[in-house]
């Protein structure tokens, strides 16, 4: 199975966060490939990558990053395929830089951006795949059951508040 | 044309900025829906709004608003279509509040999430046209042509430096 | 004896900030009912929540969320009873995230907010008193006995500076 | 009618915010009392009044000020009555030092805080009326009439996107 | 001797910053007393403390607090004596809310801010000695030695750097 | 009359705010001098300046700066008499660079800062001679009786709330 | 005269900031080009232009851009020449976004970043000529004679505080 | 070999993180000084270092501060040579008031700022080094085998992806 959904990074320390964006795919059967892409050390492969994408099978581009995290608006600069943005927390300034480097895009290249962390990494692997639901009704329904397992799992829990 | 883009905003002051989606969508050829959907003035009308857009044939839900800006994860935890939401710029902190209150959604369920104002609405517009480009390549090309203006506007521009 | 208040939360790991506002209202002989009701995994009990809770004799609701913490606007958005907003500390952002999109509410839908995390819980607990006490003597009584004991606590407190 | 709401700001600089609370009050038929209580020029008042305000049949007390926002938390911790307390926007940070001195209260000393300006003194007025609507059925009414109204008007302004 | 300098601050987990202030004190053998002083728990003896504190021959009060830090603006609205604010480093927002609850005074009260935390406990302690020195020649000299001390420490401390 | 107070201030452009300094000491009947005093422009002046400030009889220097605002830190370094930092609002971040840049001084240099903009200089003004005052009796007088001004002028404003 | 200074900016509209740059290479009589060069519209021209600005004899390359500002960063990535980052004051943000985009980059790829807006732009001017004249004795004569107009136009301007 | 960087820092605490600095010019074989020199705490040997650095042969001075970080700008006050400085992560407020006391310079002196903590002092050291390889193509060629070796590493990563 070809990947659908590119899963890039700038540098493996972001796996952390980034892996919880591969958990949801494979959780939801969606094919990705995963790779380290830095906006900063490597320029070329990055354009390279967001070049090809397409017409590699790519459909979704999730690009984390963190600080002056330029990766994903560069990539969506180089592509008009959706890009997912995941703020990376940093370090001094607890991922505010990122999120704002991320999101503040201008006007022509948007960046689809999620949350700064896991939960923000574990929100762009629902997105991509909800934007292959919207032409894949297995997948919605997939995603469809998911949201009941939360809703189950949120009603459960009020057993824990002891 | 049955609409595929929902484009709802959380009042009708809103529309200065959201009309700057409606703008990109009507240039894209790409049809879409409007409509005053507050979360705090009509709730029941949102969530009917979330729950029923994909049956109607929406494919992408764009949602702005500004301060508590509960719109867009709102109808997101309603649908599993894509939903972007554009943070209005609030009057007393600028929209930062709306940022936050719209990207900071906790994992399980996401909201694509674009810059403040009026560089947000024109990319909610073209984000949506690219979700929808992934299954559609004639709109892919004109998504493309689009990108190819922007850069010979930009090329001619540094006419303007003077 | 019937819960006069009802303490909600949008997640179990919310308990550990909440529980000082039921620790306040155990205290304070103030009956009360707990549950987790989150607005992005079970909007549906949400809205039931916050519509019949008058009718099942609520006088206030105390809601504790994190991040885009939408939990208390939207509770305040389907009752007009008195809705008291916690933010619970988020990881990234300290609950700066939390406090915005729980206060800044547009004009017609107020929440009261507290303080972010475990001071805000135990004010809420004592905020909801306070509204129960402008009607009840006794309440009001205890509330002010509290005043005393915290004041002689402070005076007492000036020993502990060596 | 002897007032039940005391509104109360630091400077009558801040009337043109709080003008809104009682402007709500005056739709609600909520009886109310208005005055300049400065925590800074008139500190020995401030405390007079609050001590005083229980026994004069005030029930909840509305108290906006704007920087070193100390007058709500003052009047809060010389009163067990519900305080509500409004950031008016500052001129250099815009209200966030408004906000945060008032919301930030130690565990103790609840103010029920709202948005920063104009929403924010709306819903002081909302507020104080649904604490007094816990139990005066009439006052529920009328603040149910008043969100359907809010509700018909957004209904109905999807007519001005345009 | 009948110390000259009031060191007051709002709880006694204050100590652990507000001891700096004292240790400078000490250094500088500038008699001072300290006290537990809450603005929200002890607000009377706040008022009694400040309105009293000139006849008995208090020349300065530092005052430490954290939060809604309204301690320091308190004092100062009740006494003429310059008032020293220390902003206590707070749980959620690490002392910013401190800082702009303590620094955006009013025109008319001022309250001389110093840094958050440590570093502005130690200052308080300095400054009150330089308002004192400013009429004692020898706390001014011990005040320079300190100064020449410092430096001759920091000019050493190059040989720490390996 | 030689100045006691010194007032200093990084450009010309400051004077619009600390005009307001000077028109509390005038009010007050305190000496002073005023100087352009640039920390980058003209560094070896503010050192000249701060080195000779005691022994030409100023007692208290009071400092105003906006942006990377170092002039009150470095004059503080380079004198033991008690520095007054005001914080100028800047263009594009409202002064909170300012704010910070004087107020968080390492421990063993201490700035008094007062908020930003007017306010913080007219206090600035006060801050002065309140120091002054702990050793003129009739100054402290003047200071009263400016708080009792103040107190009346509050209290006729709710005249003004129509 | 080749140039040695490259002013490039991400829209035609920041040459209203980056023409001030442009004025400090004129005055000090260095040789610039300036070009518009959008890291998002022209992502091809940008590595070009970065790449191929050492061997066409350009020393120190100026960037303006403003919101998620990856200009600066970018040029940085494809180039070992210095690079300078202006961050252009942006309008919901006021820079801060702009500022946090540039300067915090990843270890292994520096921007030299200057101050938000039209005082950036000047120092960015001024900082190549500085780095320039690291080898150019007669450049740094001339920022040496700047320099001393600076310090007399300050020493003359305290005749306009009045 | 004479040292071309002058490396100094306010206090030998700074030093963990500036030492990522001498260590990128230690592996650039570019020849420098280290030495702690405190704005605050030695103002007359900064003046001297920022005076005598250029006749004494140094080429570029890196500074790093935290707080209120003065030590950039004032030693930029003094020299026209390249400043560079590093705003050291700060306790209370994580380098965001380093950060902004160093970057928001006035027009006329500016510092060349670098990112928060230590990917900041690693940039600094590169930074010089790309000032000083401006001229000597050795230097530049060692530069560019770094950036070749960190694409190399980058590349490699991705294998770390599991």
């Amino acid at each position: 199975m070809y990947p659908k959904i590119g899963v890039i990074m700038g540098s493996s320390s972001d796996w952390e966060t980034m892996k919880h964006a591969c958990d949801i795919l494979d959780e939801l059967q969606v094919s990705y490939e995963r790779q380290v892409v830095s906006a900063h050390r490597t320029p070329d492969l990055m354009f390279e990558y967001a070049e090809t994408a397409r017409s590699r099978g790519i459909q979704v581009i999730i690009a984390g990053a963190g600080g002056a995290a330029h990766l994903p608006g560069m990539v969506a600069a180089k592509t008009t395929l959706p890009v997912i943005g995941v703020p990376v927390q940093s370090r001094a300034l607890n991922g505010l830089d990122s999120l704002l480097s991320i999101v503040q895009m201008p006007g022509g290249v948007p960046v689809a951006t999620v949350a700064i962390g896991k939960a923000g990494a574990t929100n762009a692997g629902l997105l991509a795949a909800q934007i292959l639901a919207t032409t894949d009704q297995d997948l919605a329904e997939r995603l469809e059951e998911r949201r009941e397992y939360m809703k189950q799992m949120a009603l459960e829990s009020t057993g824990d508040l002891v």
